[in-house]
């Protein structure tokens, strides 16, 4: 099996891959997102696995951006935790500053913001390189963000606090050209794209026929598409073979779409097993 | 005037900020978003401004989020161009690398694919990193994204294309701790906290009301509360004093909190002026 994943080596989308396929797969990173589901869809690779959604920074909206304008089908998703630490060098003096990735700082903001509030903030490209600058430099002022394995990696550093943003995890999504059974628990990824605009209750409209066939949405989020009108994007609870998901969506795009003139009004994005990772 | 906003000095925030108020107030740099918001709301500063959407990235979660949290009103919005020019050394060989800020890079996803298919992409810390170090190392297969402004400070670069990611803009919004008044063409940012969990229909009791007193929604998504429901974000036409938005959420609020033991059910986080920034 060939297997592309946003890379570089080494980052949490790496580990994600290696966990989800066998240690006899092939492997290829490939930057950025848009560029791994376009080797999926000219079938150079049989999957593709990019971040999907962080439990606190949200959805990567480029990757629901590169699946619309894709064919690729969402077939799988399993959620890591992603658990950061807080280290200083021994020698350390007062933390005035804190280095770290710009996502790993939003993420431990109210750590920070709690026990220290009027330190810098320094971003870096990567975890990796702020401990490297933190004891290589050194900084005997900074603290770093990081996972416990790169802080373990030097000797002279010390873990001051472990999981300081506690829950924190990141869901993946493997793609592939296929599509996935219902295992009766599943989930639905749906794009909503009205092409009339200004219609009264557009997005009453968009969602009410799932609500009223009692399919129960997950996540909702409309994006601009770019030409003066807008995307819905749907999480919902079932199966798209599911009769109320079937149903109602045939029903949305009767309302939405009369003349059945745009066949992009509803596309599915994939069906895949629901594991509750926010549970 | 004191004015917070997200720093450094140097990126767009800072001038946005500086174009919204006058040469004679006074700004304070702070960093990240939750910091500055909180800054306002200790009456540190008489404003803040940070980023709120970019027409390709979206919305920036940590901004609602630490608006969510806070009781500070959006008071007044304004978009700017975003303007990504490409360019490489004089003197270049065979571009076989892109080096530029990851959000910069992702936003010019389309123009590299399309140019630059099998180049590497390196992400670095700053748009003004990237050139110089293009510059500096040199580097004469590496080409660089960055605003024109930038890539003129050095003599040995060659402009290759101008605004390559067309239409780029970002919205920034200005906070205050008092309310705006209405201007006839306003937009009202309001966050919906169903504490029920399960209801059926939850996202459409939420959204109906709205739509049918015929108040139109610009954007919509949820975000996780943390607590196992979410919050639903609505910016919706007209100011929340007009009667047919005050009428909608009096009801919103009796569907979803019929004993009033939530007050924060529903939050309006601001009335401001609609620039129209997407037209």
């Amino acid at each position: 099996m060939r297997v592309a994943y946003l890379g570089p080596e080494g980052t949490f989308t790496y580990k994600a891959t290696k966990s989800l396929f066998l240690d006899s797969d092939e492997f290829v990173d490939i930057k950025p997102i848009g560029r791994v589901i376009k080797y999926l869809e000219e079938d150079k690779v049989d999957y593709a696995v990019v971040p999907a959604e962080n439990y606190y920074n949200g959805w990567v909206n480029n990757t629901i951006d590169a699946l619309t304008r894709s064919n690729v089908n969402i077939i799988k998703e399993k959620a890591f935790p992603i658990v950061h630490c807080f280290a200083a060098l021994k020698n350390r003096k007062d933390i005035t500053q804190i280095l770290s990735k710009d996502q790993a700082i939003e993420q431990c903001d109210s750590y920070l913001t709690k026990n220290y509030p009027d330190s810098d903030l320094v971003y870096v490209t990567s975890t990796a390189d702020a401990v490297k600058q933190v004891v290589e430099t050194p900084l005997v002022n900074a603290g770093v963000i990081a996972s416990e394995g790169i802080i373990n990696q030097y000797e002279g550093l010390e873990l001051l606090a472990k999981d300081i943003c506690p829950n924190n995890k990141t869901r993946f999504i493997v793609l592939g050209n296929g599509k996935t059974h219902s295992t009766g628990d599943d989930k639905t990824f749906i794009a909503v794209h009205p092409h009339v605009k200004d219609l009264p209750l557009i997005l009453a409209r968009s969602l009410l026929p799932l609500g009223l066939a009692n399919v129960n949405l997950e996540y909702i989020s409309s994006r601009p598409d770019h030409e003066g009108g807008h995307y819905f994007y749907l999480e919902a609870d079932g199966h798209e073979n599911d009769e109320a998901i079937k149903k109602s969506l045939d029903f949305t795009r009767y309302i939405l779409d009369p003349n059945l003139e745009y066949p992009d009004t509803i596309r599915i994005l994939g069906s895949y097993p629901n594991t509750h990772w926010k549970d």
